[in-house]
């Protein structure tokens, strides 16, 4: 397989023989090629080149141009997909699992969507309608609905040759045991297989204390319990307890990266499910409102600023150094927010150590204004020439970084406890709220100071 | 296995019994637990609590009290162990796989750790110290040395007969295959050996087509890798292609997590390997420095404010504006720096296709910059009753917008290029830009139509 410079490479020569139409050619490398590799491949290439070497790939080894295309993800996937008619699509859908397949049609537009479901075998559009009906974000909706598992009474040299025959299940490293109803009752590992005698009935030597997931449990939750108990993969049951699918750990990754691309966002004030290339016109739609509210934030902001007209009328210089008050504060509550968001998504962070978390924030918060604030004050003596101007820029600066702190640790800390996501608080509560106080603060000291200030 | 509820019931009696001394109860509670639920507890405790529930299970099951040690993270599990003696340490330490033990002792405050490898059996703390010689977050250094590997003529029925006697080894799913020398030359998966004649050599059957990470390879690379190829685990080879040990999905797990808090953090300007408990004292060390970075840069913004004090002494209500145009240039250049910098980190952006993102993020930003800002300019004409300070304020926020939207696609696109990390551009750059830009145009179209001010 394949490093950076090797793909590269290949890129190169992809892009070559795409130019000079060497369609035999190009085949043949393509098809060397690992899925991944072949993603990132067509992610580097230019929109057009992209199709065809696709075209190429998936008139003659459909399931290699699928297995691509399931690794550039579902967004990027149905993007590539949903120029070819519905027939194709339906064909080469059938080429890969059905929970890659209904994440990649889920993606696709309407009513393409609901043609290439009308035109799969009825079997596997069962199959993947079935998937979809879960909601968006659950175990139900990512798990492989084709997973191995047999009868508790089947022996281990039954099982040895259950295995050596099965083909196209995921990963068969775990054995799940069902009772004759489908209920899941146990798991044994391929590895315990191979240390008892063959009569032995699963039962004997099954593990009965299983982690598993229910079809509705919330795809973090999965990934967290996956990751904390270092599974290689976890089995999905419906509220009966009957085993309904799997789950295996290169799906978890996925969920982890999304889920932390997710969280990135949010406290950007970004739509978790936009992308790079998510086209313009809906980028604008997503990120339209979250720039409105700060707008209405901003207006506030300026609101308290102009409680203060008359003293910047007296002394302009004052709105000179007003922005350092407001943009310092930000920044170390972004710096807070930040550091107690993740806390909190890491499972570092809960109500009961909280208090701990913000008598921290609280005291780094005052360092850094005492620090910052200092520095700052004397820059503005030497370079203004009056002190009692650095003096307030100064306090204000602490007490702006000592607000920063407190809200950045309370806010997200109050969301969690009324069960909405910290990372939603972002950036817009803090710097709204670093910005009116910051305002106020070096105005309002100002204002007080009035008569000393030159 | 637990759920959060079954947790916190549990965490409610560990605090009952500590508060009431019942150690024989409290042990039998402990010994009940996975290692990864035990993290959880220790970390919902506080200080006190969570040293002595740790005495009381270390003291009698040494194992399982450093599983759930390391499952904590090096970090917190680090500052757990050094309250105690380092020969407990040294013996605890000796518990579990070398690479955990490795990763515990290496956030030991020094002296301590040096006191703990001289107290370690000679055969243990060679390993540890060895690991700890490859650079920090490189294969070698999360690697697990203790590596199941068998040589090229070993038939299959006689590693059936090791695996079954192996003991303390990282999962035997995939068995590497090694030559007289240790060179590794292929991989068997354990489902493989099922499926031919006991006799068979592991070299008739083994693929020679394998991914391995060098030991100095970086640990994101390796995750990148294990990733992309759906692996479980990843063998690591030394310089001459010698197998020198293997890093598991779990590990993998744990890595992706780092990187992405790290993303998080360095667009937050905060280090890191900064946690929730990191040391007030020590937080503050390390945002300080880039806090000041913030202060000089915000004194660039002041005196770009500076160069129209004449323009604001004349007309104060521009003090009161000025926050609304940098700030929304702020918040919408943190949008593009962040879908920006994710995409790059996740592998769907890079030159090739960087034009694209340019263009996009450019119409989204005057998308947004046109239709917010007309509805400011339409609310300052409202309630100002200035129809030119509207406009003034309007026009400065489209220039704002678009420079945000170039500058957050070009900046981290451009240290990508310098083989920078992008996060580390961060909102530092874009916001001191969209500040200066921001105060610029406004401050300086209002100087231009002076006269048409009220």
């Amino acid at each position: 397989m394949a490093t950076q410079r090797r793909i590269d490479l290949v890129l190169d020569s992809v892009k070559r023989l795409l130019r000079i139409g060497a369609t035999a050619n190009l085949l043949n490398l393509l098809q060397k090629q690992h899925p991944a590799d072949l993603a990132q491949i067509f992610t580097e290439l230019q929109d057009k080149e992209r199709e065809a070497a696709f075209t190429v790939l998936a008139d003659r080894n459909g399931r290699l141009a699928m297995e691509a295309v399931s690794e550039l993800g579902p967004e990027a996937g149905a993007a590539l997909l949903a120029t070819r008619p519905a027939e194709e699509i339906a064909k080469l859908a059938q080429e890969i699992p059905s929970d890659d397949a209904a994440a990649l049609i889920d993606y696709l537009p309407e009513e393409l969507s609901a043609a290439v479901l009308h035109l799969m075998r009825p079997k596997e559009s069962t199959v993947v309608e079935n998937l979809l009906e879960y909601a968006e974000r659950t175990a139900g909706r990512i798990m492989n609905p084709n997973v191995f598992a047999l009868s508790e009474d089947v022996t281990v040299g039954e099982a040895i040759t259950e295995i050596q025959s099965a083909r196209d299940v995921e990963m068969v490293f775990y054995l799940y045991v069902v009772d004759e109803r489908r209920h899941l009752v146990g798991v044994v590992s391929l590895r315990r297989l191979l240390l008892v005698s063959p009569e032995t009935p699963l039962k004997r030597i099954m593990t009965a204390d299983i982690t598993s997931a229910r079809v509705d449990m919330d795809q973090e939750e999965v990934a967290r319990q996956v990751a904390a108990y270092n599974l290689l993969a976890i089995p999905v049951v419906d509220a009966e307890n009957k085993l309904v699918g799997i789950i295996t750990v290169d799906d978890v990754i996925d969920v982890i990266k999304d889920e932390a691309t997710e969280d990135i966002y949010r406290l950007a004030g970004v739509a978790g499910d936009e992308r790079a290339f998510t086209p313009a016109s809906e980028s604008l739609r997503k990120r339209l409102p979250w720039l409105g509210i700060n707008l209405i934030t901003a207006f506030f902001a300026a609101a308290v600023v102009g409680l203060f007209e008359g003293t910047i009328d007296l002394f302009p210089v004052l709105a000179v150094f007003m922005p350092i008050v407001a943009g310092m504060g930000g920044n170390a509550g972004t710096q807070t927010l930040t550091v107690i968001v993740r806390g909190i998504a890491l499972g570092e962070l809960s109500w009961s150590n909280s208090r701990k978390a913000l008598v921290k924030e609280v005291l780094v918060g005052l360092g850094n204004g005492v620090a910052l604030g200092a520095t700052a004050a004397l820059v503005v003596w030497l370079i203004r020439g009056s002190p009692t101007l650095g003096l307030v820029l100064g306090l204000a600066m602490v007490i702006n970084m000592f607000v920063a702190a407190a809200a950045g640790t309370l806010v997200p800390l109050g969301l969690r406890a009324a069960n909405v996501d910290p990372a939603l608080a972002s950036s817009v509560f803090i710097t709204t709220m670093t910005d009116m106080f910051g305002f106020f603060s070096f105005l309002g000291l100002a204002t007080v100071f009035a008569r000393y200030l030159v």
